[in-house]
């Protein structure tokens, strides 16, 4: 279960334990990615030929992703639903050709779709010894759309490798890239000879871009069967913080996600004839939505602060050390319009402090241009990130109480209601766990760094689901970096990250086997 | 120039003055449409003959409406302009077949659609005596847009005639049965062979429902040229204010339509990332937009209900005697949110007081479902209703000042801009004009009720265009009822109206032309 207040974690003594077998220094990281922070960690045995091979093989592992970006597996799409399909085909026969076992799940239609089969889940083991531990890992092979036309500076669907070897094209961090780093770490393995440390479970889905439908069912499904050897869980379906400072996840906010309708005349009204004479529910709307959240960013539902874990002195401390500014947000916000004024207080609004915001309202004009219609019946959303120990239940209450009372104040004659259309619960994993040491000595040994512990103000909902379904631990190990564009134009994946990246999903497989898990 | 404050009308007096001629009393129209009202009024000589020689040409007078509808003329889509051109040559031929003198007026390419050019202004003179009256008369042959799929009953481009008299089709009250009104009223008197009592200008233009592109320039254009000899203008383009007594119309609403702004990171950001570390552009709108108008309709702009003429006694008295009740507007509401509690302060908000309507968002999540995203840029569309004496400029500094007054106390870091999109000014005729008197007295004689003297509480630009071009009184003589549903599906025109509104421009032109003008 999520742990919470955080301890301070000793990261030192946990990712360098007295346990560790004796390794060579990796100089060929430490000459390429020497940030002068190399400590004296030590190498397990077989990641030297490992990292090796994976160079040496790093330009069929750019062909592998080459021929999988040129997939336009577009899970919103039904025109693309066949390109899914197929996907998860190359997907299948590639680890099938790697001698994995492997199987195409069927999902079922898809709701709401019914003349469209949902895309199957792809799962494979690979190696079944009982004295390894066996790792699921997670990933999925659907994509945004994408067109050139867009504003891609590229074809989407075709990888293309720019000067600063930064590998554009939809899919190739988001999630295709991270997915065969998976695939690239048994080749590599299977080349050099070496022995696969643990047993690994695979689990790819290929709706993940369109709400993981049928999912959820399938993991609770498997976990006492395809999944039940799962000693722990790593997913590779987020990103740095930054750019050059890898990092480990191990909280992720929750969503709740409300809906406030305010309805009135029977159809919509021309204002000039009835502008004046009829209460207009755009007004009482705009006037409760004003009502949720100030200019600053502050929560105005009267109670909801109270059920926020307060910040521990404990807490506070991690934040100093997290490799992040200010210019960071300014970066990434394309302006300088962030709310607060250190980057301590930033991410703690980001991480660990729920957020509201109005997204938009559905039925009023929203076209360019002017029309002076009064309509009808408009719907406000709006949705709250929640943070421990905020349950679904008590911010529903608050919130509906709040807007009720707020509509009552206008004494409007139009009709309110305001509801739920969708919650997922806040994740926080405890960073203490050995899933964690071992991701964290193999970022040491790959990058020459300790890594960030982070939280992540989005949510992942199949992270919760994993951690519930199996018991086990999960870790966030993120392969793209901050500025890969996910869900955007141009998004890309930088050539480091995808072959540092292979190294790191294996010498995390290697250190996952040397973790005592008593 | 609009007069105001209005000052109470003697209707009775100047409606039925001494000059009137003798006339037989209209039996056969106080048989089928007695209302208990018929007062001692005395009939022009030649209307027997001529309202008997409609009432025989009803069926043709459908005839040719029911040919009208049938051409699809609307302006709004492209790919119905051949079907606008084909409306006014179907027009210019009606008129050249009834001895009028027609022209087609190019109006030259469409205004950011050139490959398309607007459809001709159809103008047509039908008679030309220096001893008679002119009057010039305004209607539209466009329509607009109109599927069976939205929700008609019956096809939208064919006439279909219930049980009840009612006409269906589109164009049928808008504006197709006024105009070919005009067309009728020629037709009756030359079947019963009785002299055109003025010389009639007509000016017939295929844009309305399309913002009238090109017809401002026009009637300046022309109005020292074609329509120089125009004594007044009556336009049937507007509605009775129920369903059973006609009205004359003297009175529009302004509108001055404004777009706020306001814009914060380069990009639109996901909520869970960045809500609650950067000020959201959605939520500085709210606010700004909740500050606007409370939800009884009171603009809460400071000064603006300063620029307001004072309501008078005199004016107070006109409300009451107005056929109206609070019945009507939960009718045409389809609901009891009216904000006022008596049909007086309704028809004032409506008709003599400035409203505030917010339209809706540009920029921000409007499909139905749910969207996480915090929109980048938003737009918020807002339009005040003007009346007496309120100048545009002097709003626009008002709104303006309470605005950006508004959006500093939020203390954001996002940028805001408001700008006026487009402005139109109030119009107040002065209803005690021969050229209300006349048409007063045709309504006495068609329908036997005093008709209401209204104002609307929306714009008719065009209206101000004709008074201002051509100095002249501009009467607004509506044809259709309040339930003829302009715009929507099932628009209809009653029979009754058709036939009897025919008589009723056909009096309008007899009792014109008894009026004294000194």
């Amino acid at each position: 279960m999520p742990l919470f207040p955080l301890r301070r974690v000793p990261l030192t003594a946990s990712l360098f334990s007295s346990r560790l077998t004796p390794s060579i220094r990796p100089s060929f990281v430490s000459r390429r990615f020497f940030y002068g922070h190399i400590s004296d960690s030590k190498m397990a045995p077989q990641l030297e030929p490992f990292f090796k091979q994976v160079d040496d093989s790093s330009n069929d592992f750019i062909d592998r992703l080459r021929k999988a970006v040129a997939i336009p597996s577009i899970s919103a799409q039904d025109e693309n639903r066949k390109d899914v399909v197929r996907m998860g085909q190359f997907l299948a026969d590639e680890l099938t050709a790697l001698g994995a076992e492997v199987e195409q799940r069927p999902l079922g239609k898809q709701p709401g779709k019914e003349h469209l089969e949902l895309p199957p889940v792809v799962i494979a083991r690979y190696g079944n010894d009982k004295n390894k531990k066996t790792i699921l890992v997670y990933g999925h092979y659907d994509v945004q759309p994408a067109l050139k036309e867009d504003g891609w500076a590229t074809e989407p669907f075709e990888l293309t490798i720019d000067e600063k070897d930064r590998m554009y094209g939809r899919g190739s961090t988001d999630d295709k890239g991270p997915v065969l780093g998976w695939l690239n770490v048994i080749d590599a393995h299977r080349k050099a000879g070496i022995e696969f440390p643990v047993n690994l479970l695979c689990c790819f889905e290929g709706m993940e871009e369109y709400g993981s439908e049928g999912l959820d069912d399938f993991i609770k499904a498997e976990s006492k069967k395809y999944f039940k050897d799962t000693d722990a869980v790593c997913i590779s379906d987020n990103y740095w913080l930054g750019t050059e400072k890898p990092c480990l996840t191990y909280g992720l906010r929750g969503c709740n996600y409300y809906s406030i309708s305010i309805s009135g005349p029977a159809q919509d009204l021309h204002s000039g004839v009835f502008g004046g004479s009829a209460h207009e529910p755009m007004t009482d709307l705009v006037n409760v939505l004003s009502k949720l959240v100030d200019a600053q960013g502050n929560i105005l539902i009267p109670g909801l602060m109270d059920l926020v874990a307060p910040l521990t002195e404990e807490e506070q401390t991690l934040y100093p050390d997290i490799s992040y500014t200010m210019d960071n947000l300014h970066e990434s916000l394309g302006a300088k319009t962030g709310i607060h004024a250190t980057k301590e207080r930033t991410l703690m609004a980001r991480w660990r402090y729920p957020s509201l915001s109005i997204h938009g309202v559905e039925g009023a004009y929203s076209a360019p241009g002017a029309k002076t219609v009064i309509p009808a019946k408009v719907i406000g959303k709006f949705s709250i990130r929640t943070v421990p120990n905020m349950e679904s239940e008590d911010v529903n209450k608050l919130v509906f109480d709040h807007i009720k009372a707020e509509f009552a104040k206008l004494n409007s004659k139009n009709t309110m209601d305001v509801w739920l259309q969708h919650d997922g619960k806040w994740w926080v994993a405890s960073p203490k766990h050995w899933n964690f040491s071992a991701a964290g000595k193999a970022v040491q040994q790959v990058f020459g760094v300790k890594p960030d512990l982070t939280r992540e103000g989005g949510s992942i909902p199949v992270t919760l689901t994993f951690e519930e379904a199996t018991g086990k631990n999960v870790l966030l190990l993120p392969m793209g970096s901050s500025t890969d564009a996910a869900h955007s134009v141009n998004e890309k994946l930088d050539k480091r990250n995808y072959i540092e990246g292979t190294k790191l999903l294996g010498a995390y497989l290697h250190y996952v086997a040397e973790e005592s898990t008593a």
